[in-house]
């Protein structure tokens, strides 16, 4: 039985794990005061070419969500999301209950684009009988893999730009976006045109963790409160800082994304050449085939994912998601399997 | 230089860092629905003589803290803390971002008992003009390092439960508190006494975790959502399962608590027949001994500790903290040290 | 010039003022502790036929909306409302700022249904990473001025309790929908179909204030301490009071409501004659006629309106409010204004 | 039977009544966009010489303390207050509700100095593990009746500038302190001294409504969605605005403090003359006389007050409040009781 639900199914890369039990009895300060995390943040700015970028290492992706928007907003300002934004869909209202409102934006793609953002701006224009946008918040890729083109992110930008809204990118699986084959967004690129956005390794080949960037210093004021205040500061620093040494050196969160990619992508090239049509146009570890509900159910004697939505009364579109620990083998015999399903399938209709 | 700072300054118990390496490559579902995770509870149920405890793993503390409080109480209810509580003196507001008052109770050892309840409860009598005190929170051993004797907790616990209100223990050190020698408290009494508690292994060899008991299902109807709410439910669950399961296999925990009480203890009885006075009766691995001002300073060059308080214009109550990773033969060496300085100042005077 | 915009353009009724002024000089205990507020509770446990509904009275509706749901729902819980409704689209995210989502639902009438109901918790059901729907808020009259029949509530009231939510009716302009031709709606009735909801005085002839009414007092379980805790607890609570007494002697709230509906149908009815078509079917003091951009622009040299949308390049849908002050004559010269102006431009084309 | 338990038992200055019934039928804009509204705020400029002040008038104390501190605080910065401040003892929670921790400092005249300050500020060092105090919370008079002199005020408000903290004045009986026979401090001074502090209507002649004043206009930037996100925004503003129209016509609002203040100090005098002690050195409208229990007991057959405090077994602290609806004659006839009952009862003894 293999597992395509989730891209954290297995452990950390070995990797991680060695340079734990190497370091395990140095002694360090807590709460991130240790050398790793310093390195850690040394190697960062250095990738994202931004000396002036605050870094912050936190546990998980909802909790990096909450912190900056419950950190950066005054208690009347709202954040805009595609309706499927993770914050939006899939946070058991984290941002609600630090005070503010989700302005959601329903969009077939995931992608928020420069007129979205004057839209709501009209909408919400009716002073002070509603709240005031102020952020723009976005997943790339987004939560159907899909990714934003540098002139896409910059367009988006400079909107904010110009009506003094903050950009914010849920970068859970950022490396993913940036290893994709369509992709031109470099992580300098991604520092210069966000306000603040996040580097995932929880997805990535680490045990846990996001890495906050706020690209200007500035903009991170006072944040080390705010990390203290909601449970996200943690006793072992070194825990996250090692992590992100490692992900870090020689460009390993690349290669563990670009594996994933891969893995993925040569699984929606079989299908499509099979015939198969995806709910969305991935180009990350994240697949939306649109399969018949038989195969579908036969597929998951050997495989396991989710269904992410009935399509019509025969056909379902599921979710598959490689990952850095994917093996080639498993992704061949899938196709192969796939192919003897769907054409026993066909043969008995 | 040796550090007495805190007991989180190495990685983890070998045993948490093998397992992990061990299990890397298995594949797991999420959030905490891997078999790790279930065989922790279950063991630790079996501990606690208790199948009806209800058992959720999170990252730190201060989430802890902040995650049972806020899920129990109603907005206009309050906690009831010593002033030297660690939610009143050290974690940034955590509960009061939730929505809830934290009544503090001025205490030298930092230990409350029933009496303090009722005269809190007359104190906050004009409703609706006053909060409702409805949770009574303790740390065992307190942030002085003392400890609740069976007794002293089953009394409060009869004031808790004859007055509505919950009783919160905070056990980041529980273990070293069931060791005290002085201690006749066993994890059974704690799960019997009060609503809920929690077991930190952050602090006892482990490299993050505290594991949240309510000891009834009931009162966590829900808990779910709240950890979700907050940011803390780890996408890979299996990190803080693995490490409960392993310090509670053949009683780890309490071994590692053990030996840290030992070396506090050998240092504190070295102490006391030099003379040495102590701010704080402490049976656990945090000592508070006062010392000269410039034995303080020399001893700095060796050893790193922090000062607690300023006792008069020679003399400070430092703070001396060992850990499960602390070796005896560093311990005897301070010994010697502390005893030369000391006889060197005292031959100076 | 007269204005249309809204009905709390006036004052209060006089009888209002008569007593306050009659009474100015008695002394009473504040918060709420006066006869008044007493008798005016009476009498409206009366007129709803409910001694076990739990009474209070607060300042305005925004207020009464954020004092129930953040009393009522547990941190993880939202509340349900139409797109359309006011702690939606008109109130700052003060919902929000309590720590609760509100689930929105695209509805061109503002009205929800039982069916409504089971789509969001079956969209709401992949505990724990989504926030529990726990609440149904709706407004009778809505915001558009049409309202609920009996049966329609009862049949959404039945949907509530199937699925253990609450019903949460804002009735700012409640009269005004009992009132209307076409309700079969007692106060009884809601009473017995809701689990909480309100009767406005601010836009029924008060000078401010709305009777929050909880069905059943153990829904309201202290409450007290909300309203204090919220800044709506006033120290002369005897204002309110007044105002409810009065407004509910010899029913001259339903009087007062009664003038404004009819005015408003007077209006409605001739423009209807007119040819005139209507945004929303109100039978209450609210209309949205479109009218052509011409008209309307010259209507707003003697009369004050809000422009409500605009439909298609020529025309657009205004909002004519009435109330208990609104002179007949003035809605007579209004009709006449506007046929002769209506004329006039056709006779231009 | 007379009641000198508050200052707000009477409805309101028969002025304010007959302007609200004057001016009834008038059609005005909500939300406080009407003229009364806005010829008060020039009135109030003037009077305080201060143009660039920002004024907004609200309905109670509790609710002007929490829209003031939830709108300029930062989630992590915290608010210091005297142990006795009506924010800390008598608000139910109100600040924290909003997410911030009240720094208590135990004061037996609850008055703050910029000693207090800077000894609060040692004890927030441990950035982040503690919160940032950011403001600082004082009550002119103080809920003890005594008041702060012009020099005093000053001190503290140097304090404040230097580390940067706001000082925020309650003045929910503000005209009470500055109309103290031992009072050098003005309304101008208040203005320039302070960042916001409020002037209270309700305890001084008006139905209800306390003027926040905000010293400089920046200070209050977007002020407005925080009034409407906290239910603060009247729908007929007027009635607010007329209120203080009045009280600031021919300076109503001091003659009316002046009056209460005569009242209290004639009986204080007299009470002093008898030989009777007092909790607090007050100059304002609120006495505290210690008095036998006999005594108190017997004079509340013909009048209602609080009590205070106990004060060993014969004796309590009661609390007299006199107010601008106060008649002489009462005060006399009580003054005249007091004596009678103290002599009978000292010649049994």
């Amino acid at each position: 039985m293999y597992n395509f639900k989730n891209d954290y199914a297995e452990g950390a890369h070995p990797n991680i794990l060695e340079r734990l039990y190497r370091s395990n009895f140095e002694q360090h300060d807590g709460y991130g005061d240790d050398p790793y995390t310093a390195k850690a943040k040394n190697v960062m700015q250095e990738k994202m070419q931004n000396p002036n970028a605050a870094i912050f290492f936190v546990s998980g992706g909802t909790q990096a969500n909450l912190l900056v928007i419950s950190h950066l907003l005054r208690p009347h300002e709202a954040v805009i999301s595609a309706n499927t934004g993770h914050i939006y869909a899939n946070e058991a209202g984290a941002i609600e209950a630090t005070g503010h409102r989700i302005i959601p934006v329903d969009k077939t793609d995931g992608k928020l684009n420069a007129e979205d953002v004057t839209t709501v701006l009209k909408q919400f224009a009716m002073r002070p009988h509603v709240v005031k946008p102020k952020m723009v918040y976005i997943s790339n890729p987004t939560e159907l893999g899909n990714i934003y083109t540098q002139k896409e992110l910059a367009d988006l930008s400079k909107a904010c730009k110009e009506n003094s809204l903050y950009l914010f990118l849920d970068g859970a699986r950022l490396a993913h976006a940036i290893c994709a084959k369509n992709s031109n967004l470099t992580l300098a690129d991604i520092s210069s045109l966000t306000d603040v956005f996040y580097i995932g390794a929880t997805k990535n080949g680490g045990l846990l963790g996001e890495a906050i960037v706020f690209s200007d210093k500035k903009t991170a004021y006072e944040f080390d409160y705010s990390l203290k205040q909601k449970g996200a500061l943690l006793a072992k620093g070194r825990l996250l800082g090692i992590q992100f040494l490692e992900l870090f050196t020689d460009d390993l969160y690349l290669q563990l994304a670009d594996h994933a990619n891969k893995m993925a992508g040569k699984i929606a090239q079989a299908l499509k050449e099979m015939g198969c049509l995806f709910l969305a146009d991935s180009s990350t570890n994240q697949l939306f085939p649109i399969i018949s509900k038989e195969v579908s159910k036969k597929l998951s004697t050997n495989y396991s994912f989710f269904t992410w939505r009935e399509m019509g009364s025969n056909q379902e579109a599921i979710r598959l998601i490689t990952s850095w620990a994917t093996d080639e083998k498993t992704v061949d015999q899938f196709i192969t399997d796939y192919k003897a399903l769907t054409e026993s399938t066909k043969d008995k209709a």
